[in-house]
């Protein structure tokens, strides 16, 4: 274990699980973004990237997170309260907070008028379509110096085990593709390729500058909270409540083909979460 | 190669490929059909399963074929055209084939009263959803002893060649599963997992007496064709050509997700074709 992750972990204090940490420390270390950079993050959530990249910009770098979420969202613990529980540990002042979507956020004057690093980590699947990107990515051309973007690929590169996970996600974004059917509470709301993520990042003034890829850590739980969602009574009752019947056969089956894909690992399978995909542009 | 491919393919002239042959005697061994049944087989296509029950069953058995689709359907060689050169080989009068739906077959004078065998291979996931075979299989009450249905598994198995398969698939589904945008060009209607199966034949009276698997032989071609029609510029646009931003992303991210999963096997992948399920009523 690296004295990084040691260290976040001591300052996470229990808010991330190890595998969730070193996943995000894999992203940064692709990512490079040299000390004392000033990052604004969009869909912080609950501020587990944020509290990984404000170690590592050190004690002159400042991570601001924002996130529309409602800060009563989630549980046993709100958004708001771990977001209040970070910011009271040692490296708390290197992070600020902001309930707010991004236009709002470049257009208040809490907003710096240009950051070194805007980052999205796993926030655009939470997004209805790759359309709802695109005036994002375009209010930031002038605001960011560097554009980062990190989210699930779609490959499972060979590993079985992975299968699992894209199945789960793609159930879910069925669901949500669906007329008038989010569902907040499902963490994938669309499934965006990394090559619908480019061609809306090219649309919107942006130059791609590197592409990567980082395999998730073992234990890393996204897989096992999906696949687990996905196969929960009330999941496959609420598939049912809406569309015809040829939308909800297409639903079932996804859900039988996510048991399958599990089963198929065996009694106490070792689902993997799917590798992420990383993007940089200027 | 055992001598009964050797001479099916002979009879078949070209007709279907080894592999196709090899994929049908499989399922036939594992149904275990003895010699001089009457068939009754559902969707018979360009009766490639038609021709190997034929020779299975004997010079005392017969095998009716019956599907809707139009005569002139299918290129180079029609639907009409096959059914007849297959007609006029030495084992020609052990089939016959109806352009006919099952409802207006069983009401006609040419129907048998009783069949020994009524069998789907592959027909399922060429209906619009599960629903349409329930009066299918309603109506096959008293009048086959038997029930035999083929489709393939949503269980890639383990085998990570296979997932192209499975996501092409997936594909198609999901656009015949948009209001109005069927294309009976696509040879998935729709995905119906063996559960969905099961439980639409329980339904209809069916007693469910064994279920079984056979793997694709290696060469069959399904998985091939199914991948490259997915990745064809005209499906691509067609996907586009419906629906709303969020129902057109998750159909672009599907297409991309076959593209990486095809991608990972290398550059000359040989796609495996997905395992068929069995299942045999009373």
């Amino acid at each position: 274990m690296s004295s990084d992750l040691i260290n976040i972990a001591k300052l996470s204090d229990g808010g991330s699980s190890e595998p969730q940490i070193q996943h995000r420390l894999d992203v940064l270390n692709k990512w490079n973004i040299p000390l004392g950079s000033k990052i604004l993050e969009i869909g912080c959530r609950q501020g587990d990237f944020t509290l990984v990249a404000a170690y590592m910009v050190g004690d002159q770098g400042h991570v601001t997170g924002i996130d529309p979420a409602p800060l009563d969202y989630g549980a046993p613990m709100t958004l708001g309260e771990t977001q209040d529980k970070l910011k009271q540990n040692p490296i708390g002042d290197r992070m600020t907070f902001h309930q707010s979507t991004l236009e709002e956020f470049l257009n208040s004057s809490v907003s710096e008028q240009v950051y070194d690093y805007t980052v999205f980590v796993h926030s655009v699947w939470y997004l209805p379509s790759a359309d709802a990107l695109l005036p994002m990515l375009a209010a930031l051309r002038g605001r960011t110096k560097h554009l980062l973007i990190s989210e699930y690929s779609l490959d499972v590169r060979g590993d079985i085990a992975v299968l699992p996970h894209l199945l789960a996600a793609i159930s879910q974004a069925e669901f949500n593709s669906r007329d008038n059917a989010l569902d907040r509470d499902d963490n994938v709301q669309s499934i965006i390729s990394p090559q619908m993520i480019c061609a809306v990042a090219q649309k919107a003034g942006w130059e791609l500058q590197k592409e990567d890829t980082v395999e998730s850590p073992e234990g890393q739980e996204d897989a096992r909270w999906e696949v687990h969602r996905v196969l929960s009574e009330e999941y496959g009752l609420r598939s049912g409540s809406s569309g015809d019947a040829s939308r909800q056969g297409f639903a079932s089956a996804l859900i039988h083909a996510v048991a399958e894909s599990k089963r198929a690992l065996g009694p106490s399978p070792k689902l993997r979460t799917l590798p992420t995909w990383l993007g940089s542009w200027v």
